[in-house]
């Protein structure tokens, strides 16, 4: 199949690359040409702007956020000036259900194609085409997708027709692991306050009722405090909380646990922490409590 | 081995009968004697008081709660009266780190030994003889206790010697549960807004990334909203949220996550739903968001 | 002087009538003509569009919301387009600091003159001409607005050169207003549950430490449970503290009040209160205690 | 009238002084004799224990807390065993409803009068008589109660005849300043972010609709960061919000604002700041928002 795709970042550069090798045609395109280059010697050509790589049977964005989505589709010599009646834009970022909706009529009335299918999984998954992906569109674009789906994922949902759907889902998820790195994280700050070993604690965790990947994953991180290299920084946890608020504001549905996450953040980056692994928002707990980094713990009142 | 047993309810009961065909000699008391004469068919002395059940090489307690323990355990003719130097008492119970302080202190006074054992698992473990158990007190006691555990539990972790770390690391883990509770509950209140099926959020959530049982136990539950008949009621995930935070409080830590859990169960038992299911509190986040029980959208405002 | 005014809703009718009434020649313009002409009886010319209000020395809008102010300011035939270099626009909505903040600039870009001044006050204090003001602009512009602003309210408060921090500050007194509403609302809702009267408590309060206007106003409306006609709409309310936590998010400040004054505007809303008065999310407290409008005790548990 | 008084802290010393000083006969009794013969100085009689104090018309006991109450109260040679049948006792400590309940139970089996009588107001209040006095308890102790009252107070509230309701409304008095204080702690740190003075913020607040004494009060002590030496510290703040939160949760009522108040609460007490005014838990959104104390903004952000 011949193929745009647009975003080369830690995950695109790896779905593209696995399309490539699967011998599909691809078109890239990157704002900062490097990535592309990477890529050509692959096999990919380069376009020159997102309407280049938009003009194919179908055209992939994989950006960073609404902002670079919206300016990429949207903006002069966007994806939907370069694509042509019939053919799909698949949106793979994860961006607001709202920007998702508009881009559904953009294309729609242009008679273009469009599904939205964020995606669950880190670089190294991506790398091993063992994404999850979250699909939602008409049902012949969901066909038409499924050959790129296969090559890039281990496994496929499909949520609905309404491409935003799988927007709100791919937040919803997101949200999900948030509150399992804050609430290990209260747990384990009330833990060390007696000084119960918090690895103790994760064990019994891990050891009955919590044995899945999203424990053990974030778990001996939080337990560890290894927040750097950051495998998804600081600011992008509080981009997605702040999108799955924002959604879930637009339909009138409070999230408590998420507000406090919000916080979290918040305060995390307010404090100099930006550069840190979004688990990394799991010390809030601590600090509160009189905790510091690294086990030192500075200020403990009566806490023996 | 000669052992007491006091407290048959639902959980006490299957512990008992299991220590009875084990080929320990079993003497049980209950406030109810209905319960002691079930037991008494399978081979267990019934005693007439806590301290008769308590004269023997390990006493065992198996309560609802804090008060039930300390009247059992401190009150006339209670577990301490009836102990004799040198015996060990095995509170099981799910109790307040603080009382179970106390009750090392009161069994140290005496020269008797004391262990805090509580345990993770419903009925339906305990009868098959699979509960995880949270153990910690002196090392010795923890290996007099070994055959008692190893006939009702599948695994025991042992914390530290403090009796009162193992009843903290199991009130964090009903903490750890709840918080699972309200983050399906929050989810799902937003995808159902604009009718995403909750059904395909949990999908996606426990094929992917929390695929662990607490999800598969509790996701369903609350997605079908079968909280009755419960496997364990509001007022008692009330009292450990409460017991929770109350031990927190004296270790100053917040759990901003476990002030958002107590007021779901505050609010619920305020407005009547005491008979159900724990996991009920995940309704809270559907009905703030103008959703009813049974999928029936009683105020839906503009969600669609 | 020559004012054009811009917005003729239950605030800016009554603004713009004292505007003529004290000798001033104005311009309007509304959106729908039916108040113009009301005006244009107490000697007000009318406008065809914002650009053609905008024509004069002072050009002020006062407007539902961001959306409003943004269309009326940047659309086509827009305030921007009328106005002249030197002129001065006075924005007196309660809008975001971040629209204010591209508002000055963009009549920086053109050599125009811009101040916020958002008010606080109710359409009977605009009647009086007793709104109090909170300006901020550069100076010289702040000096020109004068005679306007002595005219219209009872005293200006000057913040800084900066106009979106009229805004912040405006919508932070907007929140503080609804703490009170939330605080007195949990306040009652405790002291309902055992019978003790709320109007006592509030009497206690009001003659200690809580006598101020704020209190005064809203303390007897939600112990009646006067929500209706609203002075001022739920969804405003919910419109104002959505603003003021984007402001605070924009600046790193997590503001944990409101993300509770939020949830219950979103409740409120999602549960078809949109039409009471903004004071009614204080009954929030009261529902989750199980109490019900009217004082009424639908569920109430062991209340006594 | 002759009079016992327990308890000559910082409050109970000035009460007692206008007693004396109104020609009361006073017997005082306070655990360090110290303060006990500064007022015999003044006229009063020494009693060695409770008991002794209590065996008068009236005895009134002014303490820290619960357990000073009840050992003082309920202990070996305590009030209840020194009072007589009809004679009165007056509780002006602020405690718990629940134990306030107690104690009235206990009084009434003895045949002895109970009123529950905490008071709104500063030792400066104290030592001018000018106390709000919030009383509770059958109306002829409150006929005889009134000589009391008169001397040490301005005003004295009447709830109903419960004891415990009184106590009930002032913790809710007292929440009710610690919203302010929290609201005002967000609301400036906000403003601070962008380098708005808050100075201005809190004049444009009071001089509008918040110009109440709780405002007037705490707003420059916050503003300014006056928080040493403490009026009244924060254990003692955070003593009377765990103790309406607990009053409240046996009313089963959410208290979502006293949730985030508690938690500010034992952030500082874990991070240190106990000798610190209670309102200083205002600086917690500060510090959350990278905001340092004395305003030096140590970690700030992209805040401008």
């Amino acid at each position: 199949m011949r193929i745009g795709f647009i975003g080369l970042g830690n995950m695109g550069r790896e779905m593209a690359r696995n399309l490539v090798r699967a011998g599909h045609e691809l078109t890239v395109y990157n704002r900062s040409r490097g990535s592309s280059e990477a890529l050509a010697k692959d096999g990919a050509m380069i376009a020159e702007h997102p309407a280049e790589a938009a003009g194919h049977e179908v055209v992939i964005t994989m950006l960073a956020d609404d902002n670079a989505v919206e300016s990429v589709v949207l903006g002069e010599r966007g994806v939907i000036e370069g694509m042509q009646r019939g053919t799909l834009h698949i949106s793979m970022s994860t961006i607001s259900p709202n920007l998702s909706q508009r881009l559904a009529a953009a294309h729609e009335e242009r008679g273009q194609e469009y599904l939205a299918a964020p995606v669950f999984g880190r670089p190294e998954a991506a790398a091993a085409a063992k994404l999850f992906i979250v699909a939602a569109g008409p049902k012949h674009a969901l066909a038409k997708a499924k050959p790129v789906f296969e090559v890039v994922g281990q496994r496929t949902f499909e949520i609905d027709e309404r491409p935003e759907h799988a927007n709100l889902v791919k937040l919803l998820g997101n949200f999900m692991i948030t509150c399992v790195m804050e609430s290990l994280g209260e747990a384990f700050a009330v833990a060390r306050k007696p000084k119960v070993d918090p690895r103790i604690v994760f064990d019994v965790l891990s050891s009955t009722l919590f044995g899945a990947p999203v424990y053990n994953t974030y778990g001996p991180k939080i337990l560890e405090e290894q927040f750097s290299p950051a495998g998804f920084k600081m600011p992008l946890g509080f981009k997605d909380t702040r999108l799955v608020l924002q959604a879930a504001e637009e339909l009138s549905a409070p999230m408590p646990f998420a507000n406090i996450v919000r916080d979290r953040y918040l305060s995390a980056i307010a404090n100099g922490y930006s550069d840190l692994d979004w688990s990394a928002i799991s010390m809030g707990a601590a600090q509160s409590a009189g905790l510091a980094f690294g086990g030192d713990e500075s200020h403990s009142d009566a806490a023996d």
